[in-house]
């Protein structure tokens, strides 16, 4: 057992792995010949009794995945073998048909497009899981909507945010992503070997007299409609735009989700516990500390978040690819790819299962924004003073103010109710009022209205 | 000297360098500083006087960039260092203009929004330099339309295709590049301290009493329209899409102008010599051989392609922004940004003088293609034959004839000819017809057509 | 079936796959727990009863690599569910011994130990294949020390070499990955819970009065001892260096095999063909074109070393190792690293197959060398001229009549005889001898002694 | 101004960057080409005046780094420009002596020696660095080998450890990496054109009758040691190793100080607030919230940490080197491997003097460890009890007692003091005594030892 998922838990028995897995890449390389066929039938190329044949053997021929991987080291590629079985279970039917099989057609054919059927299956079960997310993150964010927490930049504390700020910002990330995966166009591949569907228009002459590029048209047409696929401009053999296009905006997937993790782990912290993971039987044990309730959901987002950029960038190298298919490039993408792919999907699930059962600590987030004893809104008094006192002196009695309050652990206000020039301006009830967080909390009401529009 | 271009000769001298420079971003955030002060003022949020001081300032003072990227130490960015010296140039003016210097404005709404508007003029520049190659592959392509050439697939001869086909790939993965840089949304960037827009409403609230929504949306909107850009949905401190998407198109564009290279390499060997780049005065010249004529515009491209995919995981790698701004992983995404814009301008501008002055070699074209003796035709036998004498049969035949012609450098079709498998179905003329490299070229014609049809 | 190879051909069925598998990673977690069982035994710090029941219980008990994998995401590592499965083996002989499982012990030790171990393994395994790799190219060194061949640079023919030096270059770069590979320190890993030792320490306070600094050191030595792996100078939950150093190593392997692999796919190309892969039946073979020979292996292994790189770079990444043990990091680096072993275990095997079987064209090498009528060797001519003539005169004259050869295909050797200010110096039999590659190949003999002395 | 460092300030300012510039590119070139000069005059392959001349020259010929790096672009490298003026300033002096200039040199022989001069100057600098920061930990250490303080895994509290313990694992990692670095060999690079030696055979064969082998060894020998380096075992134009080999040190290094600082960040935060940077005018400064303290040292040691380990993927991939120079690999490495050296000398820098004003707040320290009322230490009281009350029990009872303390904010110790199946085996006191973390420190001290020992 090479990979059962033992050293990835962010995936290991989610749905993804069943979408991505060998099997699911010999089934879509088998949907492709079927439907090349079919589309090669529907235009004359190929006789329909051949089709036929080769539905009919697949439906009861069983390829062995292991098998084929062993034999692609014959090719470097998984096609040439799993094609030269399926001709032999059609053969095994009948020896006319068998000589239709994969007609005019090469490896990277069959290959590129079961890859685009793959990811299309794996994009529609990454945004489901997306838009789980964003269910029951619109939730929370609708339900914090006014719960102040503290703003937190550079790890210090800022100015005063609110948990429903916290939880849309994480849903524009999510947003985002969703949008780019589904601008990704997914198309089917059909060139023949080098790209010049010389083969496939080789297949139509004896069939019509119709022009190469009406062939080419009409064929690729039929053949992505067969698999409910969009159609190229052109053979991508050598453009790889589709898997790098993808491969993006699954990095950019993963950056979302690893955000909204990396900031439950901070939240997390014993000595922030803002947020609680969802509890389950056993979830966030440890082996050796009976007390211990650790943030394992984020911490395996994270991991993926932390493993996808670098494959991307694989997968972004592989666009070198010389000539008509490169001798390494093309071949250097696949498993990247499927891993990125893997990642990012568990992940997605992983996510949902987090955002149905984050808890946040309003209780918390309220002491902990008042630790500083209103330091956290001393931006606000800048602004206030400045105009009146000057940018330096504001900024002198602040800073002061505020070294005084870190030190003697008293209140800020209390501090600059003390302060001669402060007190030229502002009284001593002002001061209180202008430092209290929940009143200097901005349009976050508005951005969390924003998130929630692009539900 | 630090960084003169001595070590990236793709981009040394080149009009991205300008562009990108560490002048340019502090031309940028002063564009940004005065398109956010004359937004304020003409919502009323600081004194028209305090703009007007703000823009005469900037007219006359000369920022030093080393002296501010030397203070850039004491915040970890260059911002707070900038908006000092901004600051007293204005307080030169008028002591009470300066309070509204970056009034309620954060480092990072000038740095990102900076970034921005650098990144737009980028871009621009980028896909000027696009068209350029397209305009001259264009002419390249309608050029060697129907010029046979070799189709090459793992280093091997494969299928005969045409050299506008060749270019018709490079122009179909440029045309991709420039799609993908210009679908990406490059929006300024307005949040304040913890993206909650607090600051920025307290400004406004002396002035009016629209709600914080409202202020938000009206003030977004002038600073954008001020600066000619666009307004985002939310404010993006930790929500790093618009850099991760321009990096990722970025990352596609340098994929595209790689290939091409990659290309250009492959087909100069002195063994293959298809192609030749444009002469100039002393290019390509070796400091020993005195023979020597480089590819060395394709090299320069080359090496930023093979740069340029790293640099993208680690911008894709600060999207885990924790918190509401993180502490090192906004700070590395800048130079990694940089270089990316700097290496794939570079190498788009390199791509422009290779793709003008490119020369094909039709006969070494030619020559190559009939090294084999017909073998690189091959397929459309098999194609012909399968149906007649079975795919095995076919196979068997072929591949044992295609051997015999590489062992004793005969031609296929006279060995073919003496086969009498292959004699009952094809005479020696329809052989020899059948493996003439030029009418096995499929539906490349179309394919420079649809290459075209995208200009 | 998620991962049996099918993707991955350059490794599919090899035996990394097994050293590196799940169940391998299972296999060690149990020697692991053994050996600490055992040290702790001879430490008097558990029953030996306990340890033989441990021993006992895993000599029966199977464990289910996919089990275990789905189970981990509870923990987000697999050792807890492995730890709680063999507790419940142990108990199943008897309750109190069972206590004493992973006694002191937490996931990181077992885990990070198990990979300790994994990794001498998989090491030993890509060591024996790289001295395979050498004995087979220092055979063609040795028997092509004085074949000459053209030396390439920037793609075009720059001097004349041997291509007994082309393979002392490829083994130069072998054995610095050898070297690299054998000096990389792979220790055990102990230190509890969070890397202080105490639960081992409080495991010891019962059995004898030795200081905790003792205790540390025994018992680290003990364990070590037990699976002959190093012990460390401390333990290294967040201080990564051996993981990272190893992934370095294998990353300099990965380019050695890399390197060897683009140079054997150059040199096939049909326009160069001086190398052939080693045929086999099947190998190589296109599933369209008959007469294809793909060079495979070479491209199996260049796919590898394009991949390797960025997942090094996730494995160095890993090493901002937060706090005592970080929330994704430690798990981002487990999957990166076993594909590192993998696909380098892979291209390994599959060298040691290129080079045993790779056979030289002498025949094509020496008429590439003789391409271009003498020109290869012009840099000759430039030394011997340039004290004569003056830098400037020479490379004049020399570039004058090199782009005279190429244009008119005469031998270089004709043109210069005919210049004046070369005949003053050089009569035609000289400069004929002078521009014979056989003549111009320097110390290429020493450069392969050289890499024949460090076999 | 291209770069000044306005967008990396881990490094503006700081030495590494002199020691790596472009300035200092052409000043070890000048230094690499006088010394070969002189190692050639040593060996009779030059006339002595000319390397005479050639010395004189370089004394007073300015180098303009601008306008060789805009030269750079018509050989793709800048040193065929550099040894074109260099040849035409010693030409002033004497036009023979000219001729001898750069003799029987290869751009890559002067580029990569020039790089490996430079990246022993950057390793010691950066070594320099590290020893200061190990100076300034080991005062830390041994000043806090005995302050208890919170250990944490996965965010949360796991069991208590020592700040001394902390500081030796931050000890660990720069003492593994500075292992690294001196480990590392940087030899000169002579090879000629093609590697072959060739042209420095044959400027020695006027003046002798040594063999190749032995001029090879004596030249390189000379040459080395006229610069203090050292000998290569053969020529490594396409054998990376050096490269790659000081990259993979440099980012094993990143990661060592990007563990500290990453520590440093996550300990700094208001709610933990257990270490304080180094204060410093300015330092630290928002540009809007007049509290604020950022941890602005760590976040630039950060922010290399997170650039380096993509730059190492770049250089492992330009390991890939085809022929005996590649058109694009050998050219993409000079930038990131220059930026590597850069941002970890920046790195380096920062960190020595984070390490030397680092502050610890050990009230901070005791408060946060005590803000679990002892859960913390409940893995000792599971080591205690699993042998009396059996695993499962043991379990049971601690987190149903973990949960009750957890929910109520009552002390664990008091909660088990009720627990009837505990008080069986100890009292009330026992288990406060055992509850109390620094009785349970485990080896922290010899941990402590273990790193002084390095020093």
């Amino acid at each position: 057992m090479h990979d059962t998922g033992l050293l990835s838990p962010v995936r290991a028995g989610t749905p993804i792995e069943r979408l991505v897995s060998d099997s699911a890449w010999i089934d879509a390389m088998v949907d492709v010949e079927l439907a090349l066929s079919r589309a090669q039938a529907r235009l004359g190329m190929v006789p329909a009794q051949a089709t036929q044949d080769i539905a009919k053997a697949v439906r009861t021929y069983t390829f062995d995945p292991r098998r084929l991987a062993v034999a692609s080291r014959g090719a470097a590629n998984p096609v040439v073998a799993f094609v030269a079985e399926l001709t032999s279970a059609v053969a095994a039917i009948d020896e006319g048909s068998a000589n239709y099989v994969h007609r005019g057609c090469t490896s990277q054919d069959v290959l590129d497009t079961a890859t685009m059927v793959i990811a299309e299956r794996a994009v529609g079960a990454i945004v489901a899981d997306l838009d789980r997310v964003l269910d029951s993150l619109a939730r929370l964010a609708r339900a914090h909507r006014n719960t102040p927490v503290a703003g937190r930049t550079l790890a210090m504390h800022a100015v005063p945010t609110t948990f429903g700020a916290k939880v849309a910002t994480w849903m524009h990330g999510i947003f985002d992503a969703r949008d780019r995966l589904r601008a990704v166009e997914l198309p089917v591949q059909l060139g023949g070997a080098a790209g010049t569907f010389a083969s496939y228009v080789e297949c139509a002459s004896s069939a019509d007299n119709e022009s190469p590029g009406v062939i080419y048209t009409k064929l690729t047409d039929e053949f992505a409609a067969e698999l409910g696929m969009a159609a190229p401009k052109a053979p991508w053999h050598t453009v790889r735009t589709p898997i790098a296009d993808l491969a993006s905006a699954i990095a950019i997937t993963s950056g979302a989700l690893g955000k909204f993790a990396t900031d439950v782990i901070s939240q997390s912290r014993n000595e922030i516990q803002e947020v609680l993971e969802p509890a389950a039987d056993g979830r966030g044990e440890s082996s050796a500390m009976p007390q211990k309730r650790n943030p394992v959901l984020s911490a395996m987002i994270r991991s993926a978040a932390l493993q996808v950029p670098a494959l991307t960038a694989t997968v972004f190298g592989a666009m070198l690819a010389e000539d008509e298919r490169p001798a390494g490039a093309w071949h250097a993408e696949w498993q990247p790819f499927r891993e990125c792919l893997l990642l990012v999907g568990g992940a997605a699930t992983t996510a949902a299962e987090l955002a149905a059962g984050l808890s946040a600590d309003t209780d918390r987030m309220r002491s902990n924004l008042e630790l500083t004893g209103g330091q956290i809104v001393s931006e606000r008094l800048a602004m206030r003073l400045t105009p009146l006192l000057g940018k330096t002196a504001t900024k002198k009695t602040l800073q002061a103010a505020a070294f005084e309050a870190a030190q003697t652990h008293r209140l800020l206000a209390d501090i600059l109710a003390e302060d001669a020039g402060v007190r030229t301006h502002l009284d001593s009830d002002e001061i209180a009022e202008l430092l209290r967080p929940e009143n200097y909390l901005g349009a976050t009401s508005e951005l969390v209205d924003r998130a929630l529009l692009r539900l």
